[in-house]
């Protein structure tokens, strides 16, 4: 049997949360009569929509609301005996947002109220008022300590790559060289740092002879397969969910689904170790994505010391937006820039308190990691740039044509990269994924190792290309002809030396190398991040066509149109570092379509604040290329390779169909050629037997029923959920006189005393009376709007009494029409009929959305 | 009688867009035979709903669709034949989100359709896709125009207090004594800057004589008070809509509401006039506030060159909030800053397409106005600070402190100021506002002249108490015991001098002024802003806090707790500077209670990107303290204070009450207590003749009706809007034959066909047939959130069959039971009933809130 509203999950509803919201409405009604907290009537089928029951009370006839619950029983005692982990959705299911903040408000008001009735609960309230901010706190300081140790010890494992410290293991290179107190310090280290050559004897000295070469060479590409095996085995052994970005699934899981141990100890312990390793192997990716991750399973695991936020999926994804803004915010030192990437990029639902709370969380998390201070230097942002000089006009046209270029290579990588990740699904490499990672590492480190620029650190190489040639830069790509040794002469620009263009050379080499391998690269087991890989990208084309402009300046400095640049032959200022930021700017921002908080994140950063407009500009740019070859973003992108059940709200939903194009069963509308499709199963308010109940659910395995009034006239009475209505038989059934199987169960408020007949089955309590319905006119944007906005999992669709639900001169089960009366339920619209149905106007192959 | 869902406004449907909107329709049904685009028929009122209709085409039954519309008239010229300011609302009524933008995109479907016939509506495809970012271009390029006129124009009026440039008299002081290349410059001017007293000659030279003194005091009383009285007549005589900061306003129509010519040219014009008047006149208040209404102008008369946005008041909203985020971004230069205040605090709907919108608008001003340069400064930053020394963790106990403060002046401020324009409104002083701001500019005037720190410009005030003192500084502010002449030495802290006592001094008597006098400002007749003041008060709290925790410091440098702080007794580095900064961040915090966008606009605005931890650590503080002592920030206080229909989005609503509470009429619940309350009034879809209809029209007032099968079932069949339905049965009395009083309404499909009777009128095609229905038992929780998510205006109640509408043991209206069968419509709940209900349970009196 079709099993088509299957996704109107259900809840857990075991014994432990049923006994809580037994005493939350207990308490909520007042009624003082004590009753052991473990009762096992109806009673404790609470669970559905307390906050709408609860709205009830007054207004329910008040003999049908047996006063026999415990209320004694402290509130936040029972929390906490809940053993942690314990979620009320299944896993793969989809959450229903109205009713989870519904019973949230419901928990808070039994609270307030409490806080009349003494000392101790008034020391409960405040810290239910404060828990919000204690745990975000605490993620923060969580997220920050993370990232702490996370930086540090990648940095000590890229290192032992080459080396390792002779009195000091544990030191990495920097510090080693600290320590040794040298005086000089170049690339290749310093006394107390040994290369593996000279550690295994293949040469002496210093002096870097072919063999010393050549150890060096296999000792780094051997530890990088090892780092990279580790890497994969850890998660392929412990979790799977550790590997990639994490990105696209914190988006799918905040639009509220349920991806159980997504964010779990061991996800979160698996993706710190294995992003430590991953990053140590050279492989072209970033560990800032990944924090995001980190950052969010510290969300989820302090989230459960707070009963509010852990019992209750919708409030939890309020503590894994903040959670969100925090990884970015240890990613980059950019806790504005975190909160507004939660924002744009990952959350979906956010309001202002979030947004306040979000902000706090990133603040506490850059100021634990700048406490730590895990690079050695004082400044909070990462690639700070120490100047300060003015742009001009005139460069806006390189700055857009940088912008441009980020936008082309932003939708090539994401075609290509999503090219690939299909082929490795549908094809035998998807089963070798250690061995794939094994592979990429390889061809990563044979080629990169050549290569200076390739060969070191990511961000280093960043940094370098961000920076401006100081006075005492001796490196290749400040080999400038300066004929003054004057100090102010060096914040201008003059013809380059040849070392620039060697230095070129292989930038450009490791441009055509960085920009192919990381196609490859994102999407392998193993932990791996976007941000660094495309940044790079973007910093090394950016200075390239900066160097270009500065000579092309340089050598026409009388020409008109560059006479404002330059005041005289030799000081023209053009930094080339500023073009490496905007094109780092514009290739993240193609492959992601990020603006706004990228141009916050990229000046938080560098601290350029004065740059924001070439950087705003280049963004934009990047976002309308991009978006003009190709609309999805990279992540969005994986979402929908992943099928994930993610309703985007940023794509508008345009199309003309309406509810009864949509809603199951879906015979009404389009006849016999859907005549297969199994009618509504519905449950009658007053005349079904148990019996028969139990045989709807040996049939079928939707996860709620609609409840009508007769099966005759199908007006809808309310909602009731598989799972609620399952458990209130059991119980009965064990422990009620009298229920067998021939009981009726009545969920009418009238119930007929009849001596004659086996005892009733009384379940008003667990029927949603307030189920969100619609008319079967109702355009499906509408219909979009709400499940977007309201966060539902499925509506009800009655009928509309104006319009005939056949086409005249067809013939279309005309034996129906004389019940079609209006306000008669028609079907249902589930939260997957709308994916379905979005996937299927855009072409998309329907079947392809994950669910349970 | 009452007038109990009034303001289900109605549409204006004037000629012109029902004409348009009969094109839209025919175009997209398809049909193609000709016909006059002046049709008058009932065929002319579609405007309701269109998207919604339009959906609904292929599914109705064709031989109903007369295909007789025309779709040969060009769209683009025909929107462009609509005079502008043609709206679809009347004043002070809300708006229908769901609705407009359902016909945005019915709009565009019909152009991309079209996109296919020709070249030309290929052009008019891709107009119609930029122009949304060409409107926000021409919009953030205005901006920033209005701001540099209206900076320029305020500067050389503020300087006009004091005297005139002899050679140049449309110069400034600054721009004045540049011209004259003087050698010396000192407060007091350079040679070609005379003073008043020097032109009438009451003194001989630079010296200042006891009667040049008297005489430049008189002169700039008399001048502030001629600038407050053109101020404030100008603003009375031409629109009175351009008093007050505007920003409370800007959120109510941003919200949904109409205010005509809130946003017109004429109070474009008059607030910028009388903003530069208000400021010269040296009142306490601001232009940064102003600067928003006047962007948020821009915005409206630019976006009636896009009949798009012109003619659609919900996607004008979307142009509306990317304005105000330009108009931030030119008061403070601070272009992020603007886009998050538009989204955290004035904004309601904001989709990430207007983020992105927002953000190339406030990029645009930003740019415009750096172009402009007023200041004559190159920094884009208004108040730069040149100083990037490091804080200490101790540091934070004081930053701490300074939040407390403002989040106390913050409440403090609010609760007088509200007070005050209380008093104002219901006392004799609210009839003389001419007199008022005389009396507060006199005031003002002749108390700030003697104290030099009160005279000066405020922005001038907040820059000096921001910055450091640098070696050249030979202010009283930067009178330092310095026992070194080397430049290194300024930058660590000393014991102060005598001077720098005196000038504390000084700084706390015009601390009591302005924190005092702002209180009487903010509100008088005259556009005035409160940003500034905020912040000067905050900053001159902070700045002494600073020198006290430096002098502190210095005093006792061997203290072990300020030992980091001191590397020797000479360099101990605390910036008095930085605590101004945070000192104002705090004020400006705890009277509007901003934060995320508060801490981006504060490092905006100086540049200070690594005092982020200090700023949002005490912006966060003084959102606490506040929020403590007041929930509202002084915006949504205003909101309150003039009734205006706003429903709050960041408060949360958790009241038990359910939507039988607050439905009309009530007396289904409430029994004989309400029975005065009118029955709902319906139209039936068969049985009502055009007689008995307009005797509705005539005996009540309500914007719009429930359509029902039968008046004895009461079943729900659509909506209509009074005013189509009005000029449907005109337009069918004068022109449709056999049409009479007689005459049967039809909304139904089916029109039976009896010679004998009149003709019958059809009028299914104004029918809304998917209305937002709930039942009686839906919390009002969650009726709340679909007000403010979906942005209704009104939602229908239907009955649920499970519970009884009485309670039992009391008479009420028992004769009723017999029709409360499931699904029968009950009642309707209008934004103006969710907005009574709210106040009412706020303990507000819900009469006072202002509609129509």
């Amino acid at each position: 049997m079709d099993e088509f509203y299957a996704e109107t999950d259900l809840l857990l509803a075991d014994q432990a949360s049923m006994d809580l919201s037994t005493k939350y409405r207990s308490g909520a009604n007042g009624t003082t009569e004590g009753r052991s907290s473990t009762v096992s009537t109806d009673d404790e089928l609470l669970d559905i929509g307390d906050g709408r029951m609860e709205a009830l009370g007054n207004w329910a006839d008040l003999e049908e609301m047996e006063p026999k619950y415990s209320s004694s029983s402290n509130l936040m005692d029972t929390l906490e005996d809940l053993p942690s982990g314990i979620g009320q959705y299944e896993d793969f299911h989809t959450i229903d947002w109205l009713r989870d903040i519904a019973r949230d408000r419901m928990r808070h008001r039994h609270i307030t109220k409490k806080r009349q009735e003494g000392c101790w609960e008034k020391v409960l309230s405040a810290h239910d008022a404060w828990s919000g901010w204690v745990c975000v706190l605490l993620v923060g300081v969580a997220a920050g300590l993370c990232a702490g140790v996370i930086d540090i010890g990648a940095t000590w494992m890229s290192d032992l790559k080459e080396g390792i410290c002779k009195e000091a293991f544990w030191l990495n290179k920097e510090q080693c060289c600290w320590s040794a107190n040298d005086t000089t310090y170049d690339d290749e280290g310093c006394s107390q740092w040994n290369t593996w050559s000279e550690i295994l004897g293949a040469q002496t000295g210093k002096k870097a002879a072919a063999g010393g070469y050549i150890v060096k060479y296999l000792l780094y590409v051997l530890w990088a397969v090892v780092f990279a095996m580790l890497a994969s085995l850890f998660v392929h052994s412990f979790a799977p969910y550790a590997c990639g970005s994490g990105i696209p699934e914190i988006k799918t899981i905040l639009s509220g689904f349920i991806i159980r141990g997504y964010l779990g100890k061991w996800t979160l312990l698996t993706k710190s170790v294995g992003m430590m390793l991953a990053v140590s192997a050279g492989l072209s990716l970033g560990k800032e994505g990944p924090f995001v991750h980190v950052a969010a399973c510290c969300g989820n695991i302090f989230s459960y010391l707070f009963p509010k936020y852990g019992s209750n999926e919708a409030k939890k994804r309020e503590i894994l937006s903040a959670a969100a803004a925090a990884g970015v915010s240890v990613a980059f030192g950019a806790p504005i820039g975190g909160v507004l990437f939660s924002l744009e990029e990952v959350s979906y639902y956010f309001p202002l308190k979030t947004l306040w709370r979000s902000f706090f969380c990133a603040l506490a998390a850059a100021f634990v990691l700048r406490s730590i201070n895990p690079f050695g230097n004082d400044h909070l942002v990462m690639f700070y740039v120490e100047y300060n000089e003015p742009w001009y006009l005139q460069e806006l046209i390189p700055f857009i044509f940088l912008g441009a270029l980020g936008g082309l290579y932003g939708s090539f990588f994401n075609k290509m990269n999503i090219a690939w990740c299909r082929y490795r699904k549908n094809s035998k490499l998807g089963q070798y994924p250690i061995v794939e990672v094994l592979g990429v590492t390889l061809v990563t480190a044979i080629l990169s190792y050549p290569n200076k620029y390739t060969r070191m650190n990511t961000s280093e190489l960043i940094r370098q290309l961000f920076s401006r040639c100081g006075a005492e830069d001796k490196t290749m790509l400040c080999d400038y002809n300066r004929n003054s040794t004057s100090l102010s002469s060096y914040t201008s620009s003059t013809v380059a030396g040849d070392e620039v263009y060697t230095a070129l050379w292989m930038l450009f080499l490791g441009l055509l190398f960085k920009g192919l391998i990381t196609i490859f690269t994102f999407g392998i087991k193993v932990p791996s991040g976007l941000f660094i890989p495309s940044m790079a990208v973007g910093a090394i084309v950016g200075r390239i066509v900066g160097i270009g402009v500065e000579q092309l300046v340089v050598r026409n400095h009388d020409n008109p149109f560059f006479q404002n640049m330059c005041q005289s032959k030799q000081f023209c200022t053009i930094t080339p570092g500023l073009y490496a930021m905007v094109g780092a700017a514009a290739a993240l921002g193609g492959v992601t379509r990020m603006t706004v908080s990228l141009v916050v994140i990229m000046f938080e950063l560098t601290g350029g604040l004065q740059y924001i407009v070439p950087l705003m500009l280049a963004v934009m740019t990047s976002k309308w290329v991009g978006d003009a070859l190709g609309k999805d973003g990279i992540y969005d992108a994986h979402i929908a390779l992943n099928g994930y059940p993610y309703l985007d709200s940023k794509k508008e939903f345009t199309h003309t169909t309406i509810a009864a194009d949509v809603m199951r069963p879906r015979y009404w509308r389009y006849g016999a050629a859907q005549r297969n499709d199994p009618p509504l199963c519905v449950i009658t308010q007053d005349s079904m037997t148990v019996e028969e109940v139990e045989a709807i659910f040996r049939d079928t395995s939707h996860n709620g029923f609609p409840v009508v009034l007769s099966s005759e006239s199908q007006y809808l009475v309310g909602f009731v959920l598989r799972r609620d209505l399952m458990l209130a038989i059991a119980n009965a059934r064990k422990n009620q006189e009298g229920v067998v199987s021939n009981s009726i169960v009545y969920f009418s408020s009238q119930v007929p005393n009849n001596p004659n007949d086996p005892a009733p089955l009384k379940l008003r309590k667990i029927l949603d009376m307030a189920p969100i319905t619609i008319t079967d006119q109702t355009p499906m944007e509408t219909v979009v709007e709400m499940f977007r906005k309201l966060g539902l999992r499925q509506t009800l669709v009655t009928h509309n009494g104006n319009r005939q639900l056949y086409n005249k001169g067809k013939f279309y089960f005309k034996q129906e029409k004389k019940r079609l009366s209006v306000g008669r339920l028609l079907g249902i619209i589930t939260k997957k009929d709308v994916l379905r149905h979005v996937a299927q106007l855009g072409n998309q192959d329907p079947e392809s959305i994950l669910f349970n």
